[in-house]
């Protein structure tokens, strides 16, 4: 990740490595980077005035994972700290991509790059809905020309 | 998931959702799926004869995970019991893949599928090595021709 | 803990130790236990008639844990089998208290004992509850004479 | 918790609580507060010139968690910041006292105390050893007469 492939990302956050995220082998549990990267999603929607609630469910919308696709480059070890960027990527119909990239906050080596899509739904019948005006404005306004509008599925 | 999609596989593992692995919405957290399915492989690799150890490291071989695409259809919910339906997709130089699928065990209504990239180092340089044949030998006796084999990166 | 120490126990449970639950020096981390411990009382309860619940509320109760006390004597390595004893060892007024004991199947040797206790809360006020006679009941039907209940708090 | 009862503490380390940090009641699961109180015992180590190692072997001694009890007074609950009072408050000849205390950082509701024993071992015969003076000193310049040395096991 050359500092040039980072510069649409306009959100950054960090975390250390604590001793009970690490495995045998003393690098981070692969599943672990996920709960990194959902922490730092939460401060990007914190930035935007969005608040993590129980449940997930923000103004009767219900958010769920679609997808998670999580490429691994270098391992974070136990005290690494992490930087995380973090920018919304496209805005489809009724799903939302992110993607991120983790790199070791003191060497700069690309740790991995997770593409998540969240998919908005009705929390009573769980089909999706549209994404409501109000959060494509907070998108676009934030992202500006980096993140993608498309009128499909 | 029909039960045609399915045939190909030949191991199934079995896991009941925790009270410690669900979220404020009552179903399985996107990451504790990665763990499920890294407890499903790790029965299927002792099928083969193979046993987990500490640091991952086998016959001077470091294994590590270079990719994880899931794709969630329905949460599991609190206490449901999951199927685990796991097998070893394709061996290319030294990269490994498994597909695996989650099940619904009562309902049968399809969880997830997740596509994982194991990739085999050498322990000390941490380059890529070649998968040894007698590795290879033992996908090839299990899944017969479902597995393929590629020769390249 | 000699097999005598374990004749009150009428309770057993097993988790297979898995890759993610081990810390950097290839044992389970000691938070790891409380999760394992609260499965093996989740099934103790189901062997009661009683099924775990989101909120864990149950019948217009909600049950928290008030307090966990664990001490630890040989620590369990990855693929470790762990057998866990689990008996209800007294009832107060609103509160309940387990004891487990936690063995390594295959050498015997004690891992570690937990005492924890639970206490049953009215879910609107948060304030305890006396625990209701047809929960003392189920308890003292299969703990017989090795429950102790306590009127006081 | 009175202001008054924590004024023994000299170290404060604060945490957010994480989305999947919380369970199905969206509060805290207990066994996530031993993790949070371990991060804080890793900085407070950090501020004593210690750092966290794999293994947990520093200077030739293992260092292995003999004991958690830990009281639970209110539910921190998802998002909440938590504030982390820690203090060393005994060493004996091999073990070593951490008191801790959560506070809900908004309210300042006590959330719950933590009292937790680690032992030092030889790595190699992991049996006790006595831990070296050049440690008793750390924490005794740190903590002052409010840690307790006491010459038994």
């Amino acid at each position: 990740m050359t500092a040039a492939g980072l510069t649409k990302f306009k959100h950054k956050y960090q975390v250390r490595v604590r001793y009970f995220e690490v495995d045998s082998q003393a690098v981070v549990h692969n599943a672990r980077y996920l709960e990194y990267c959902e922490a730092a999603r939460v401060e990007y929607l914190r930035g935007l005035g969005r608040k993590v609630k129980p449940g997930a469910v923000d103004d009767k919308i219900k958010v769920m994972i679609k997808k998670n696709e999580i490429v691994y480059h270098h391992p974070a070890k136990l005290d690494d700290l992490i930087d995380i960027y973090t920018r919304a990527s496209f805005i489809k119909i009724s799903s939302l991509g992110f993607e991120q990239v983790l790199v070791n906050h003191k060497n700069e080596k690309l740790l991995c790059t997770l593409n998540v899509i969240h998919v908005y739904l009705d929390p009573v019948t769980e089909e999706p809905v549209r994404i409501p005006d109000r959060y494509r404005k907070l998108f676009r306004d934030f992202e500006k020309e980096n993140i993608e509008f498309i009128e499909s599925k």
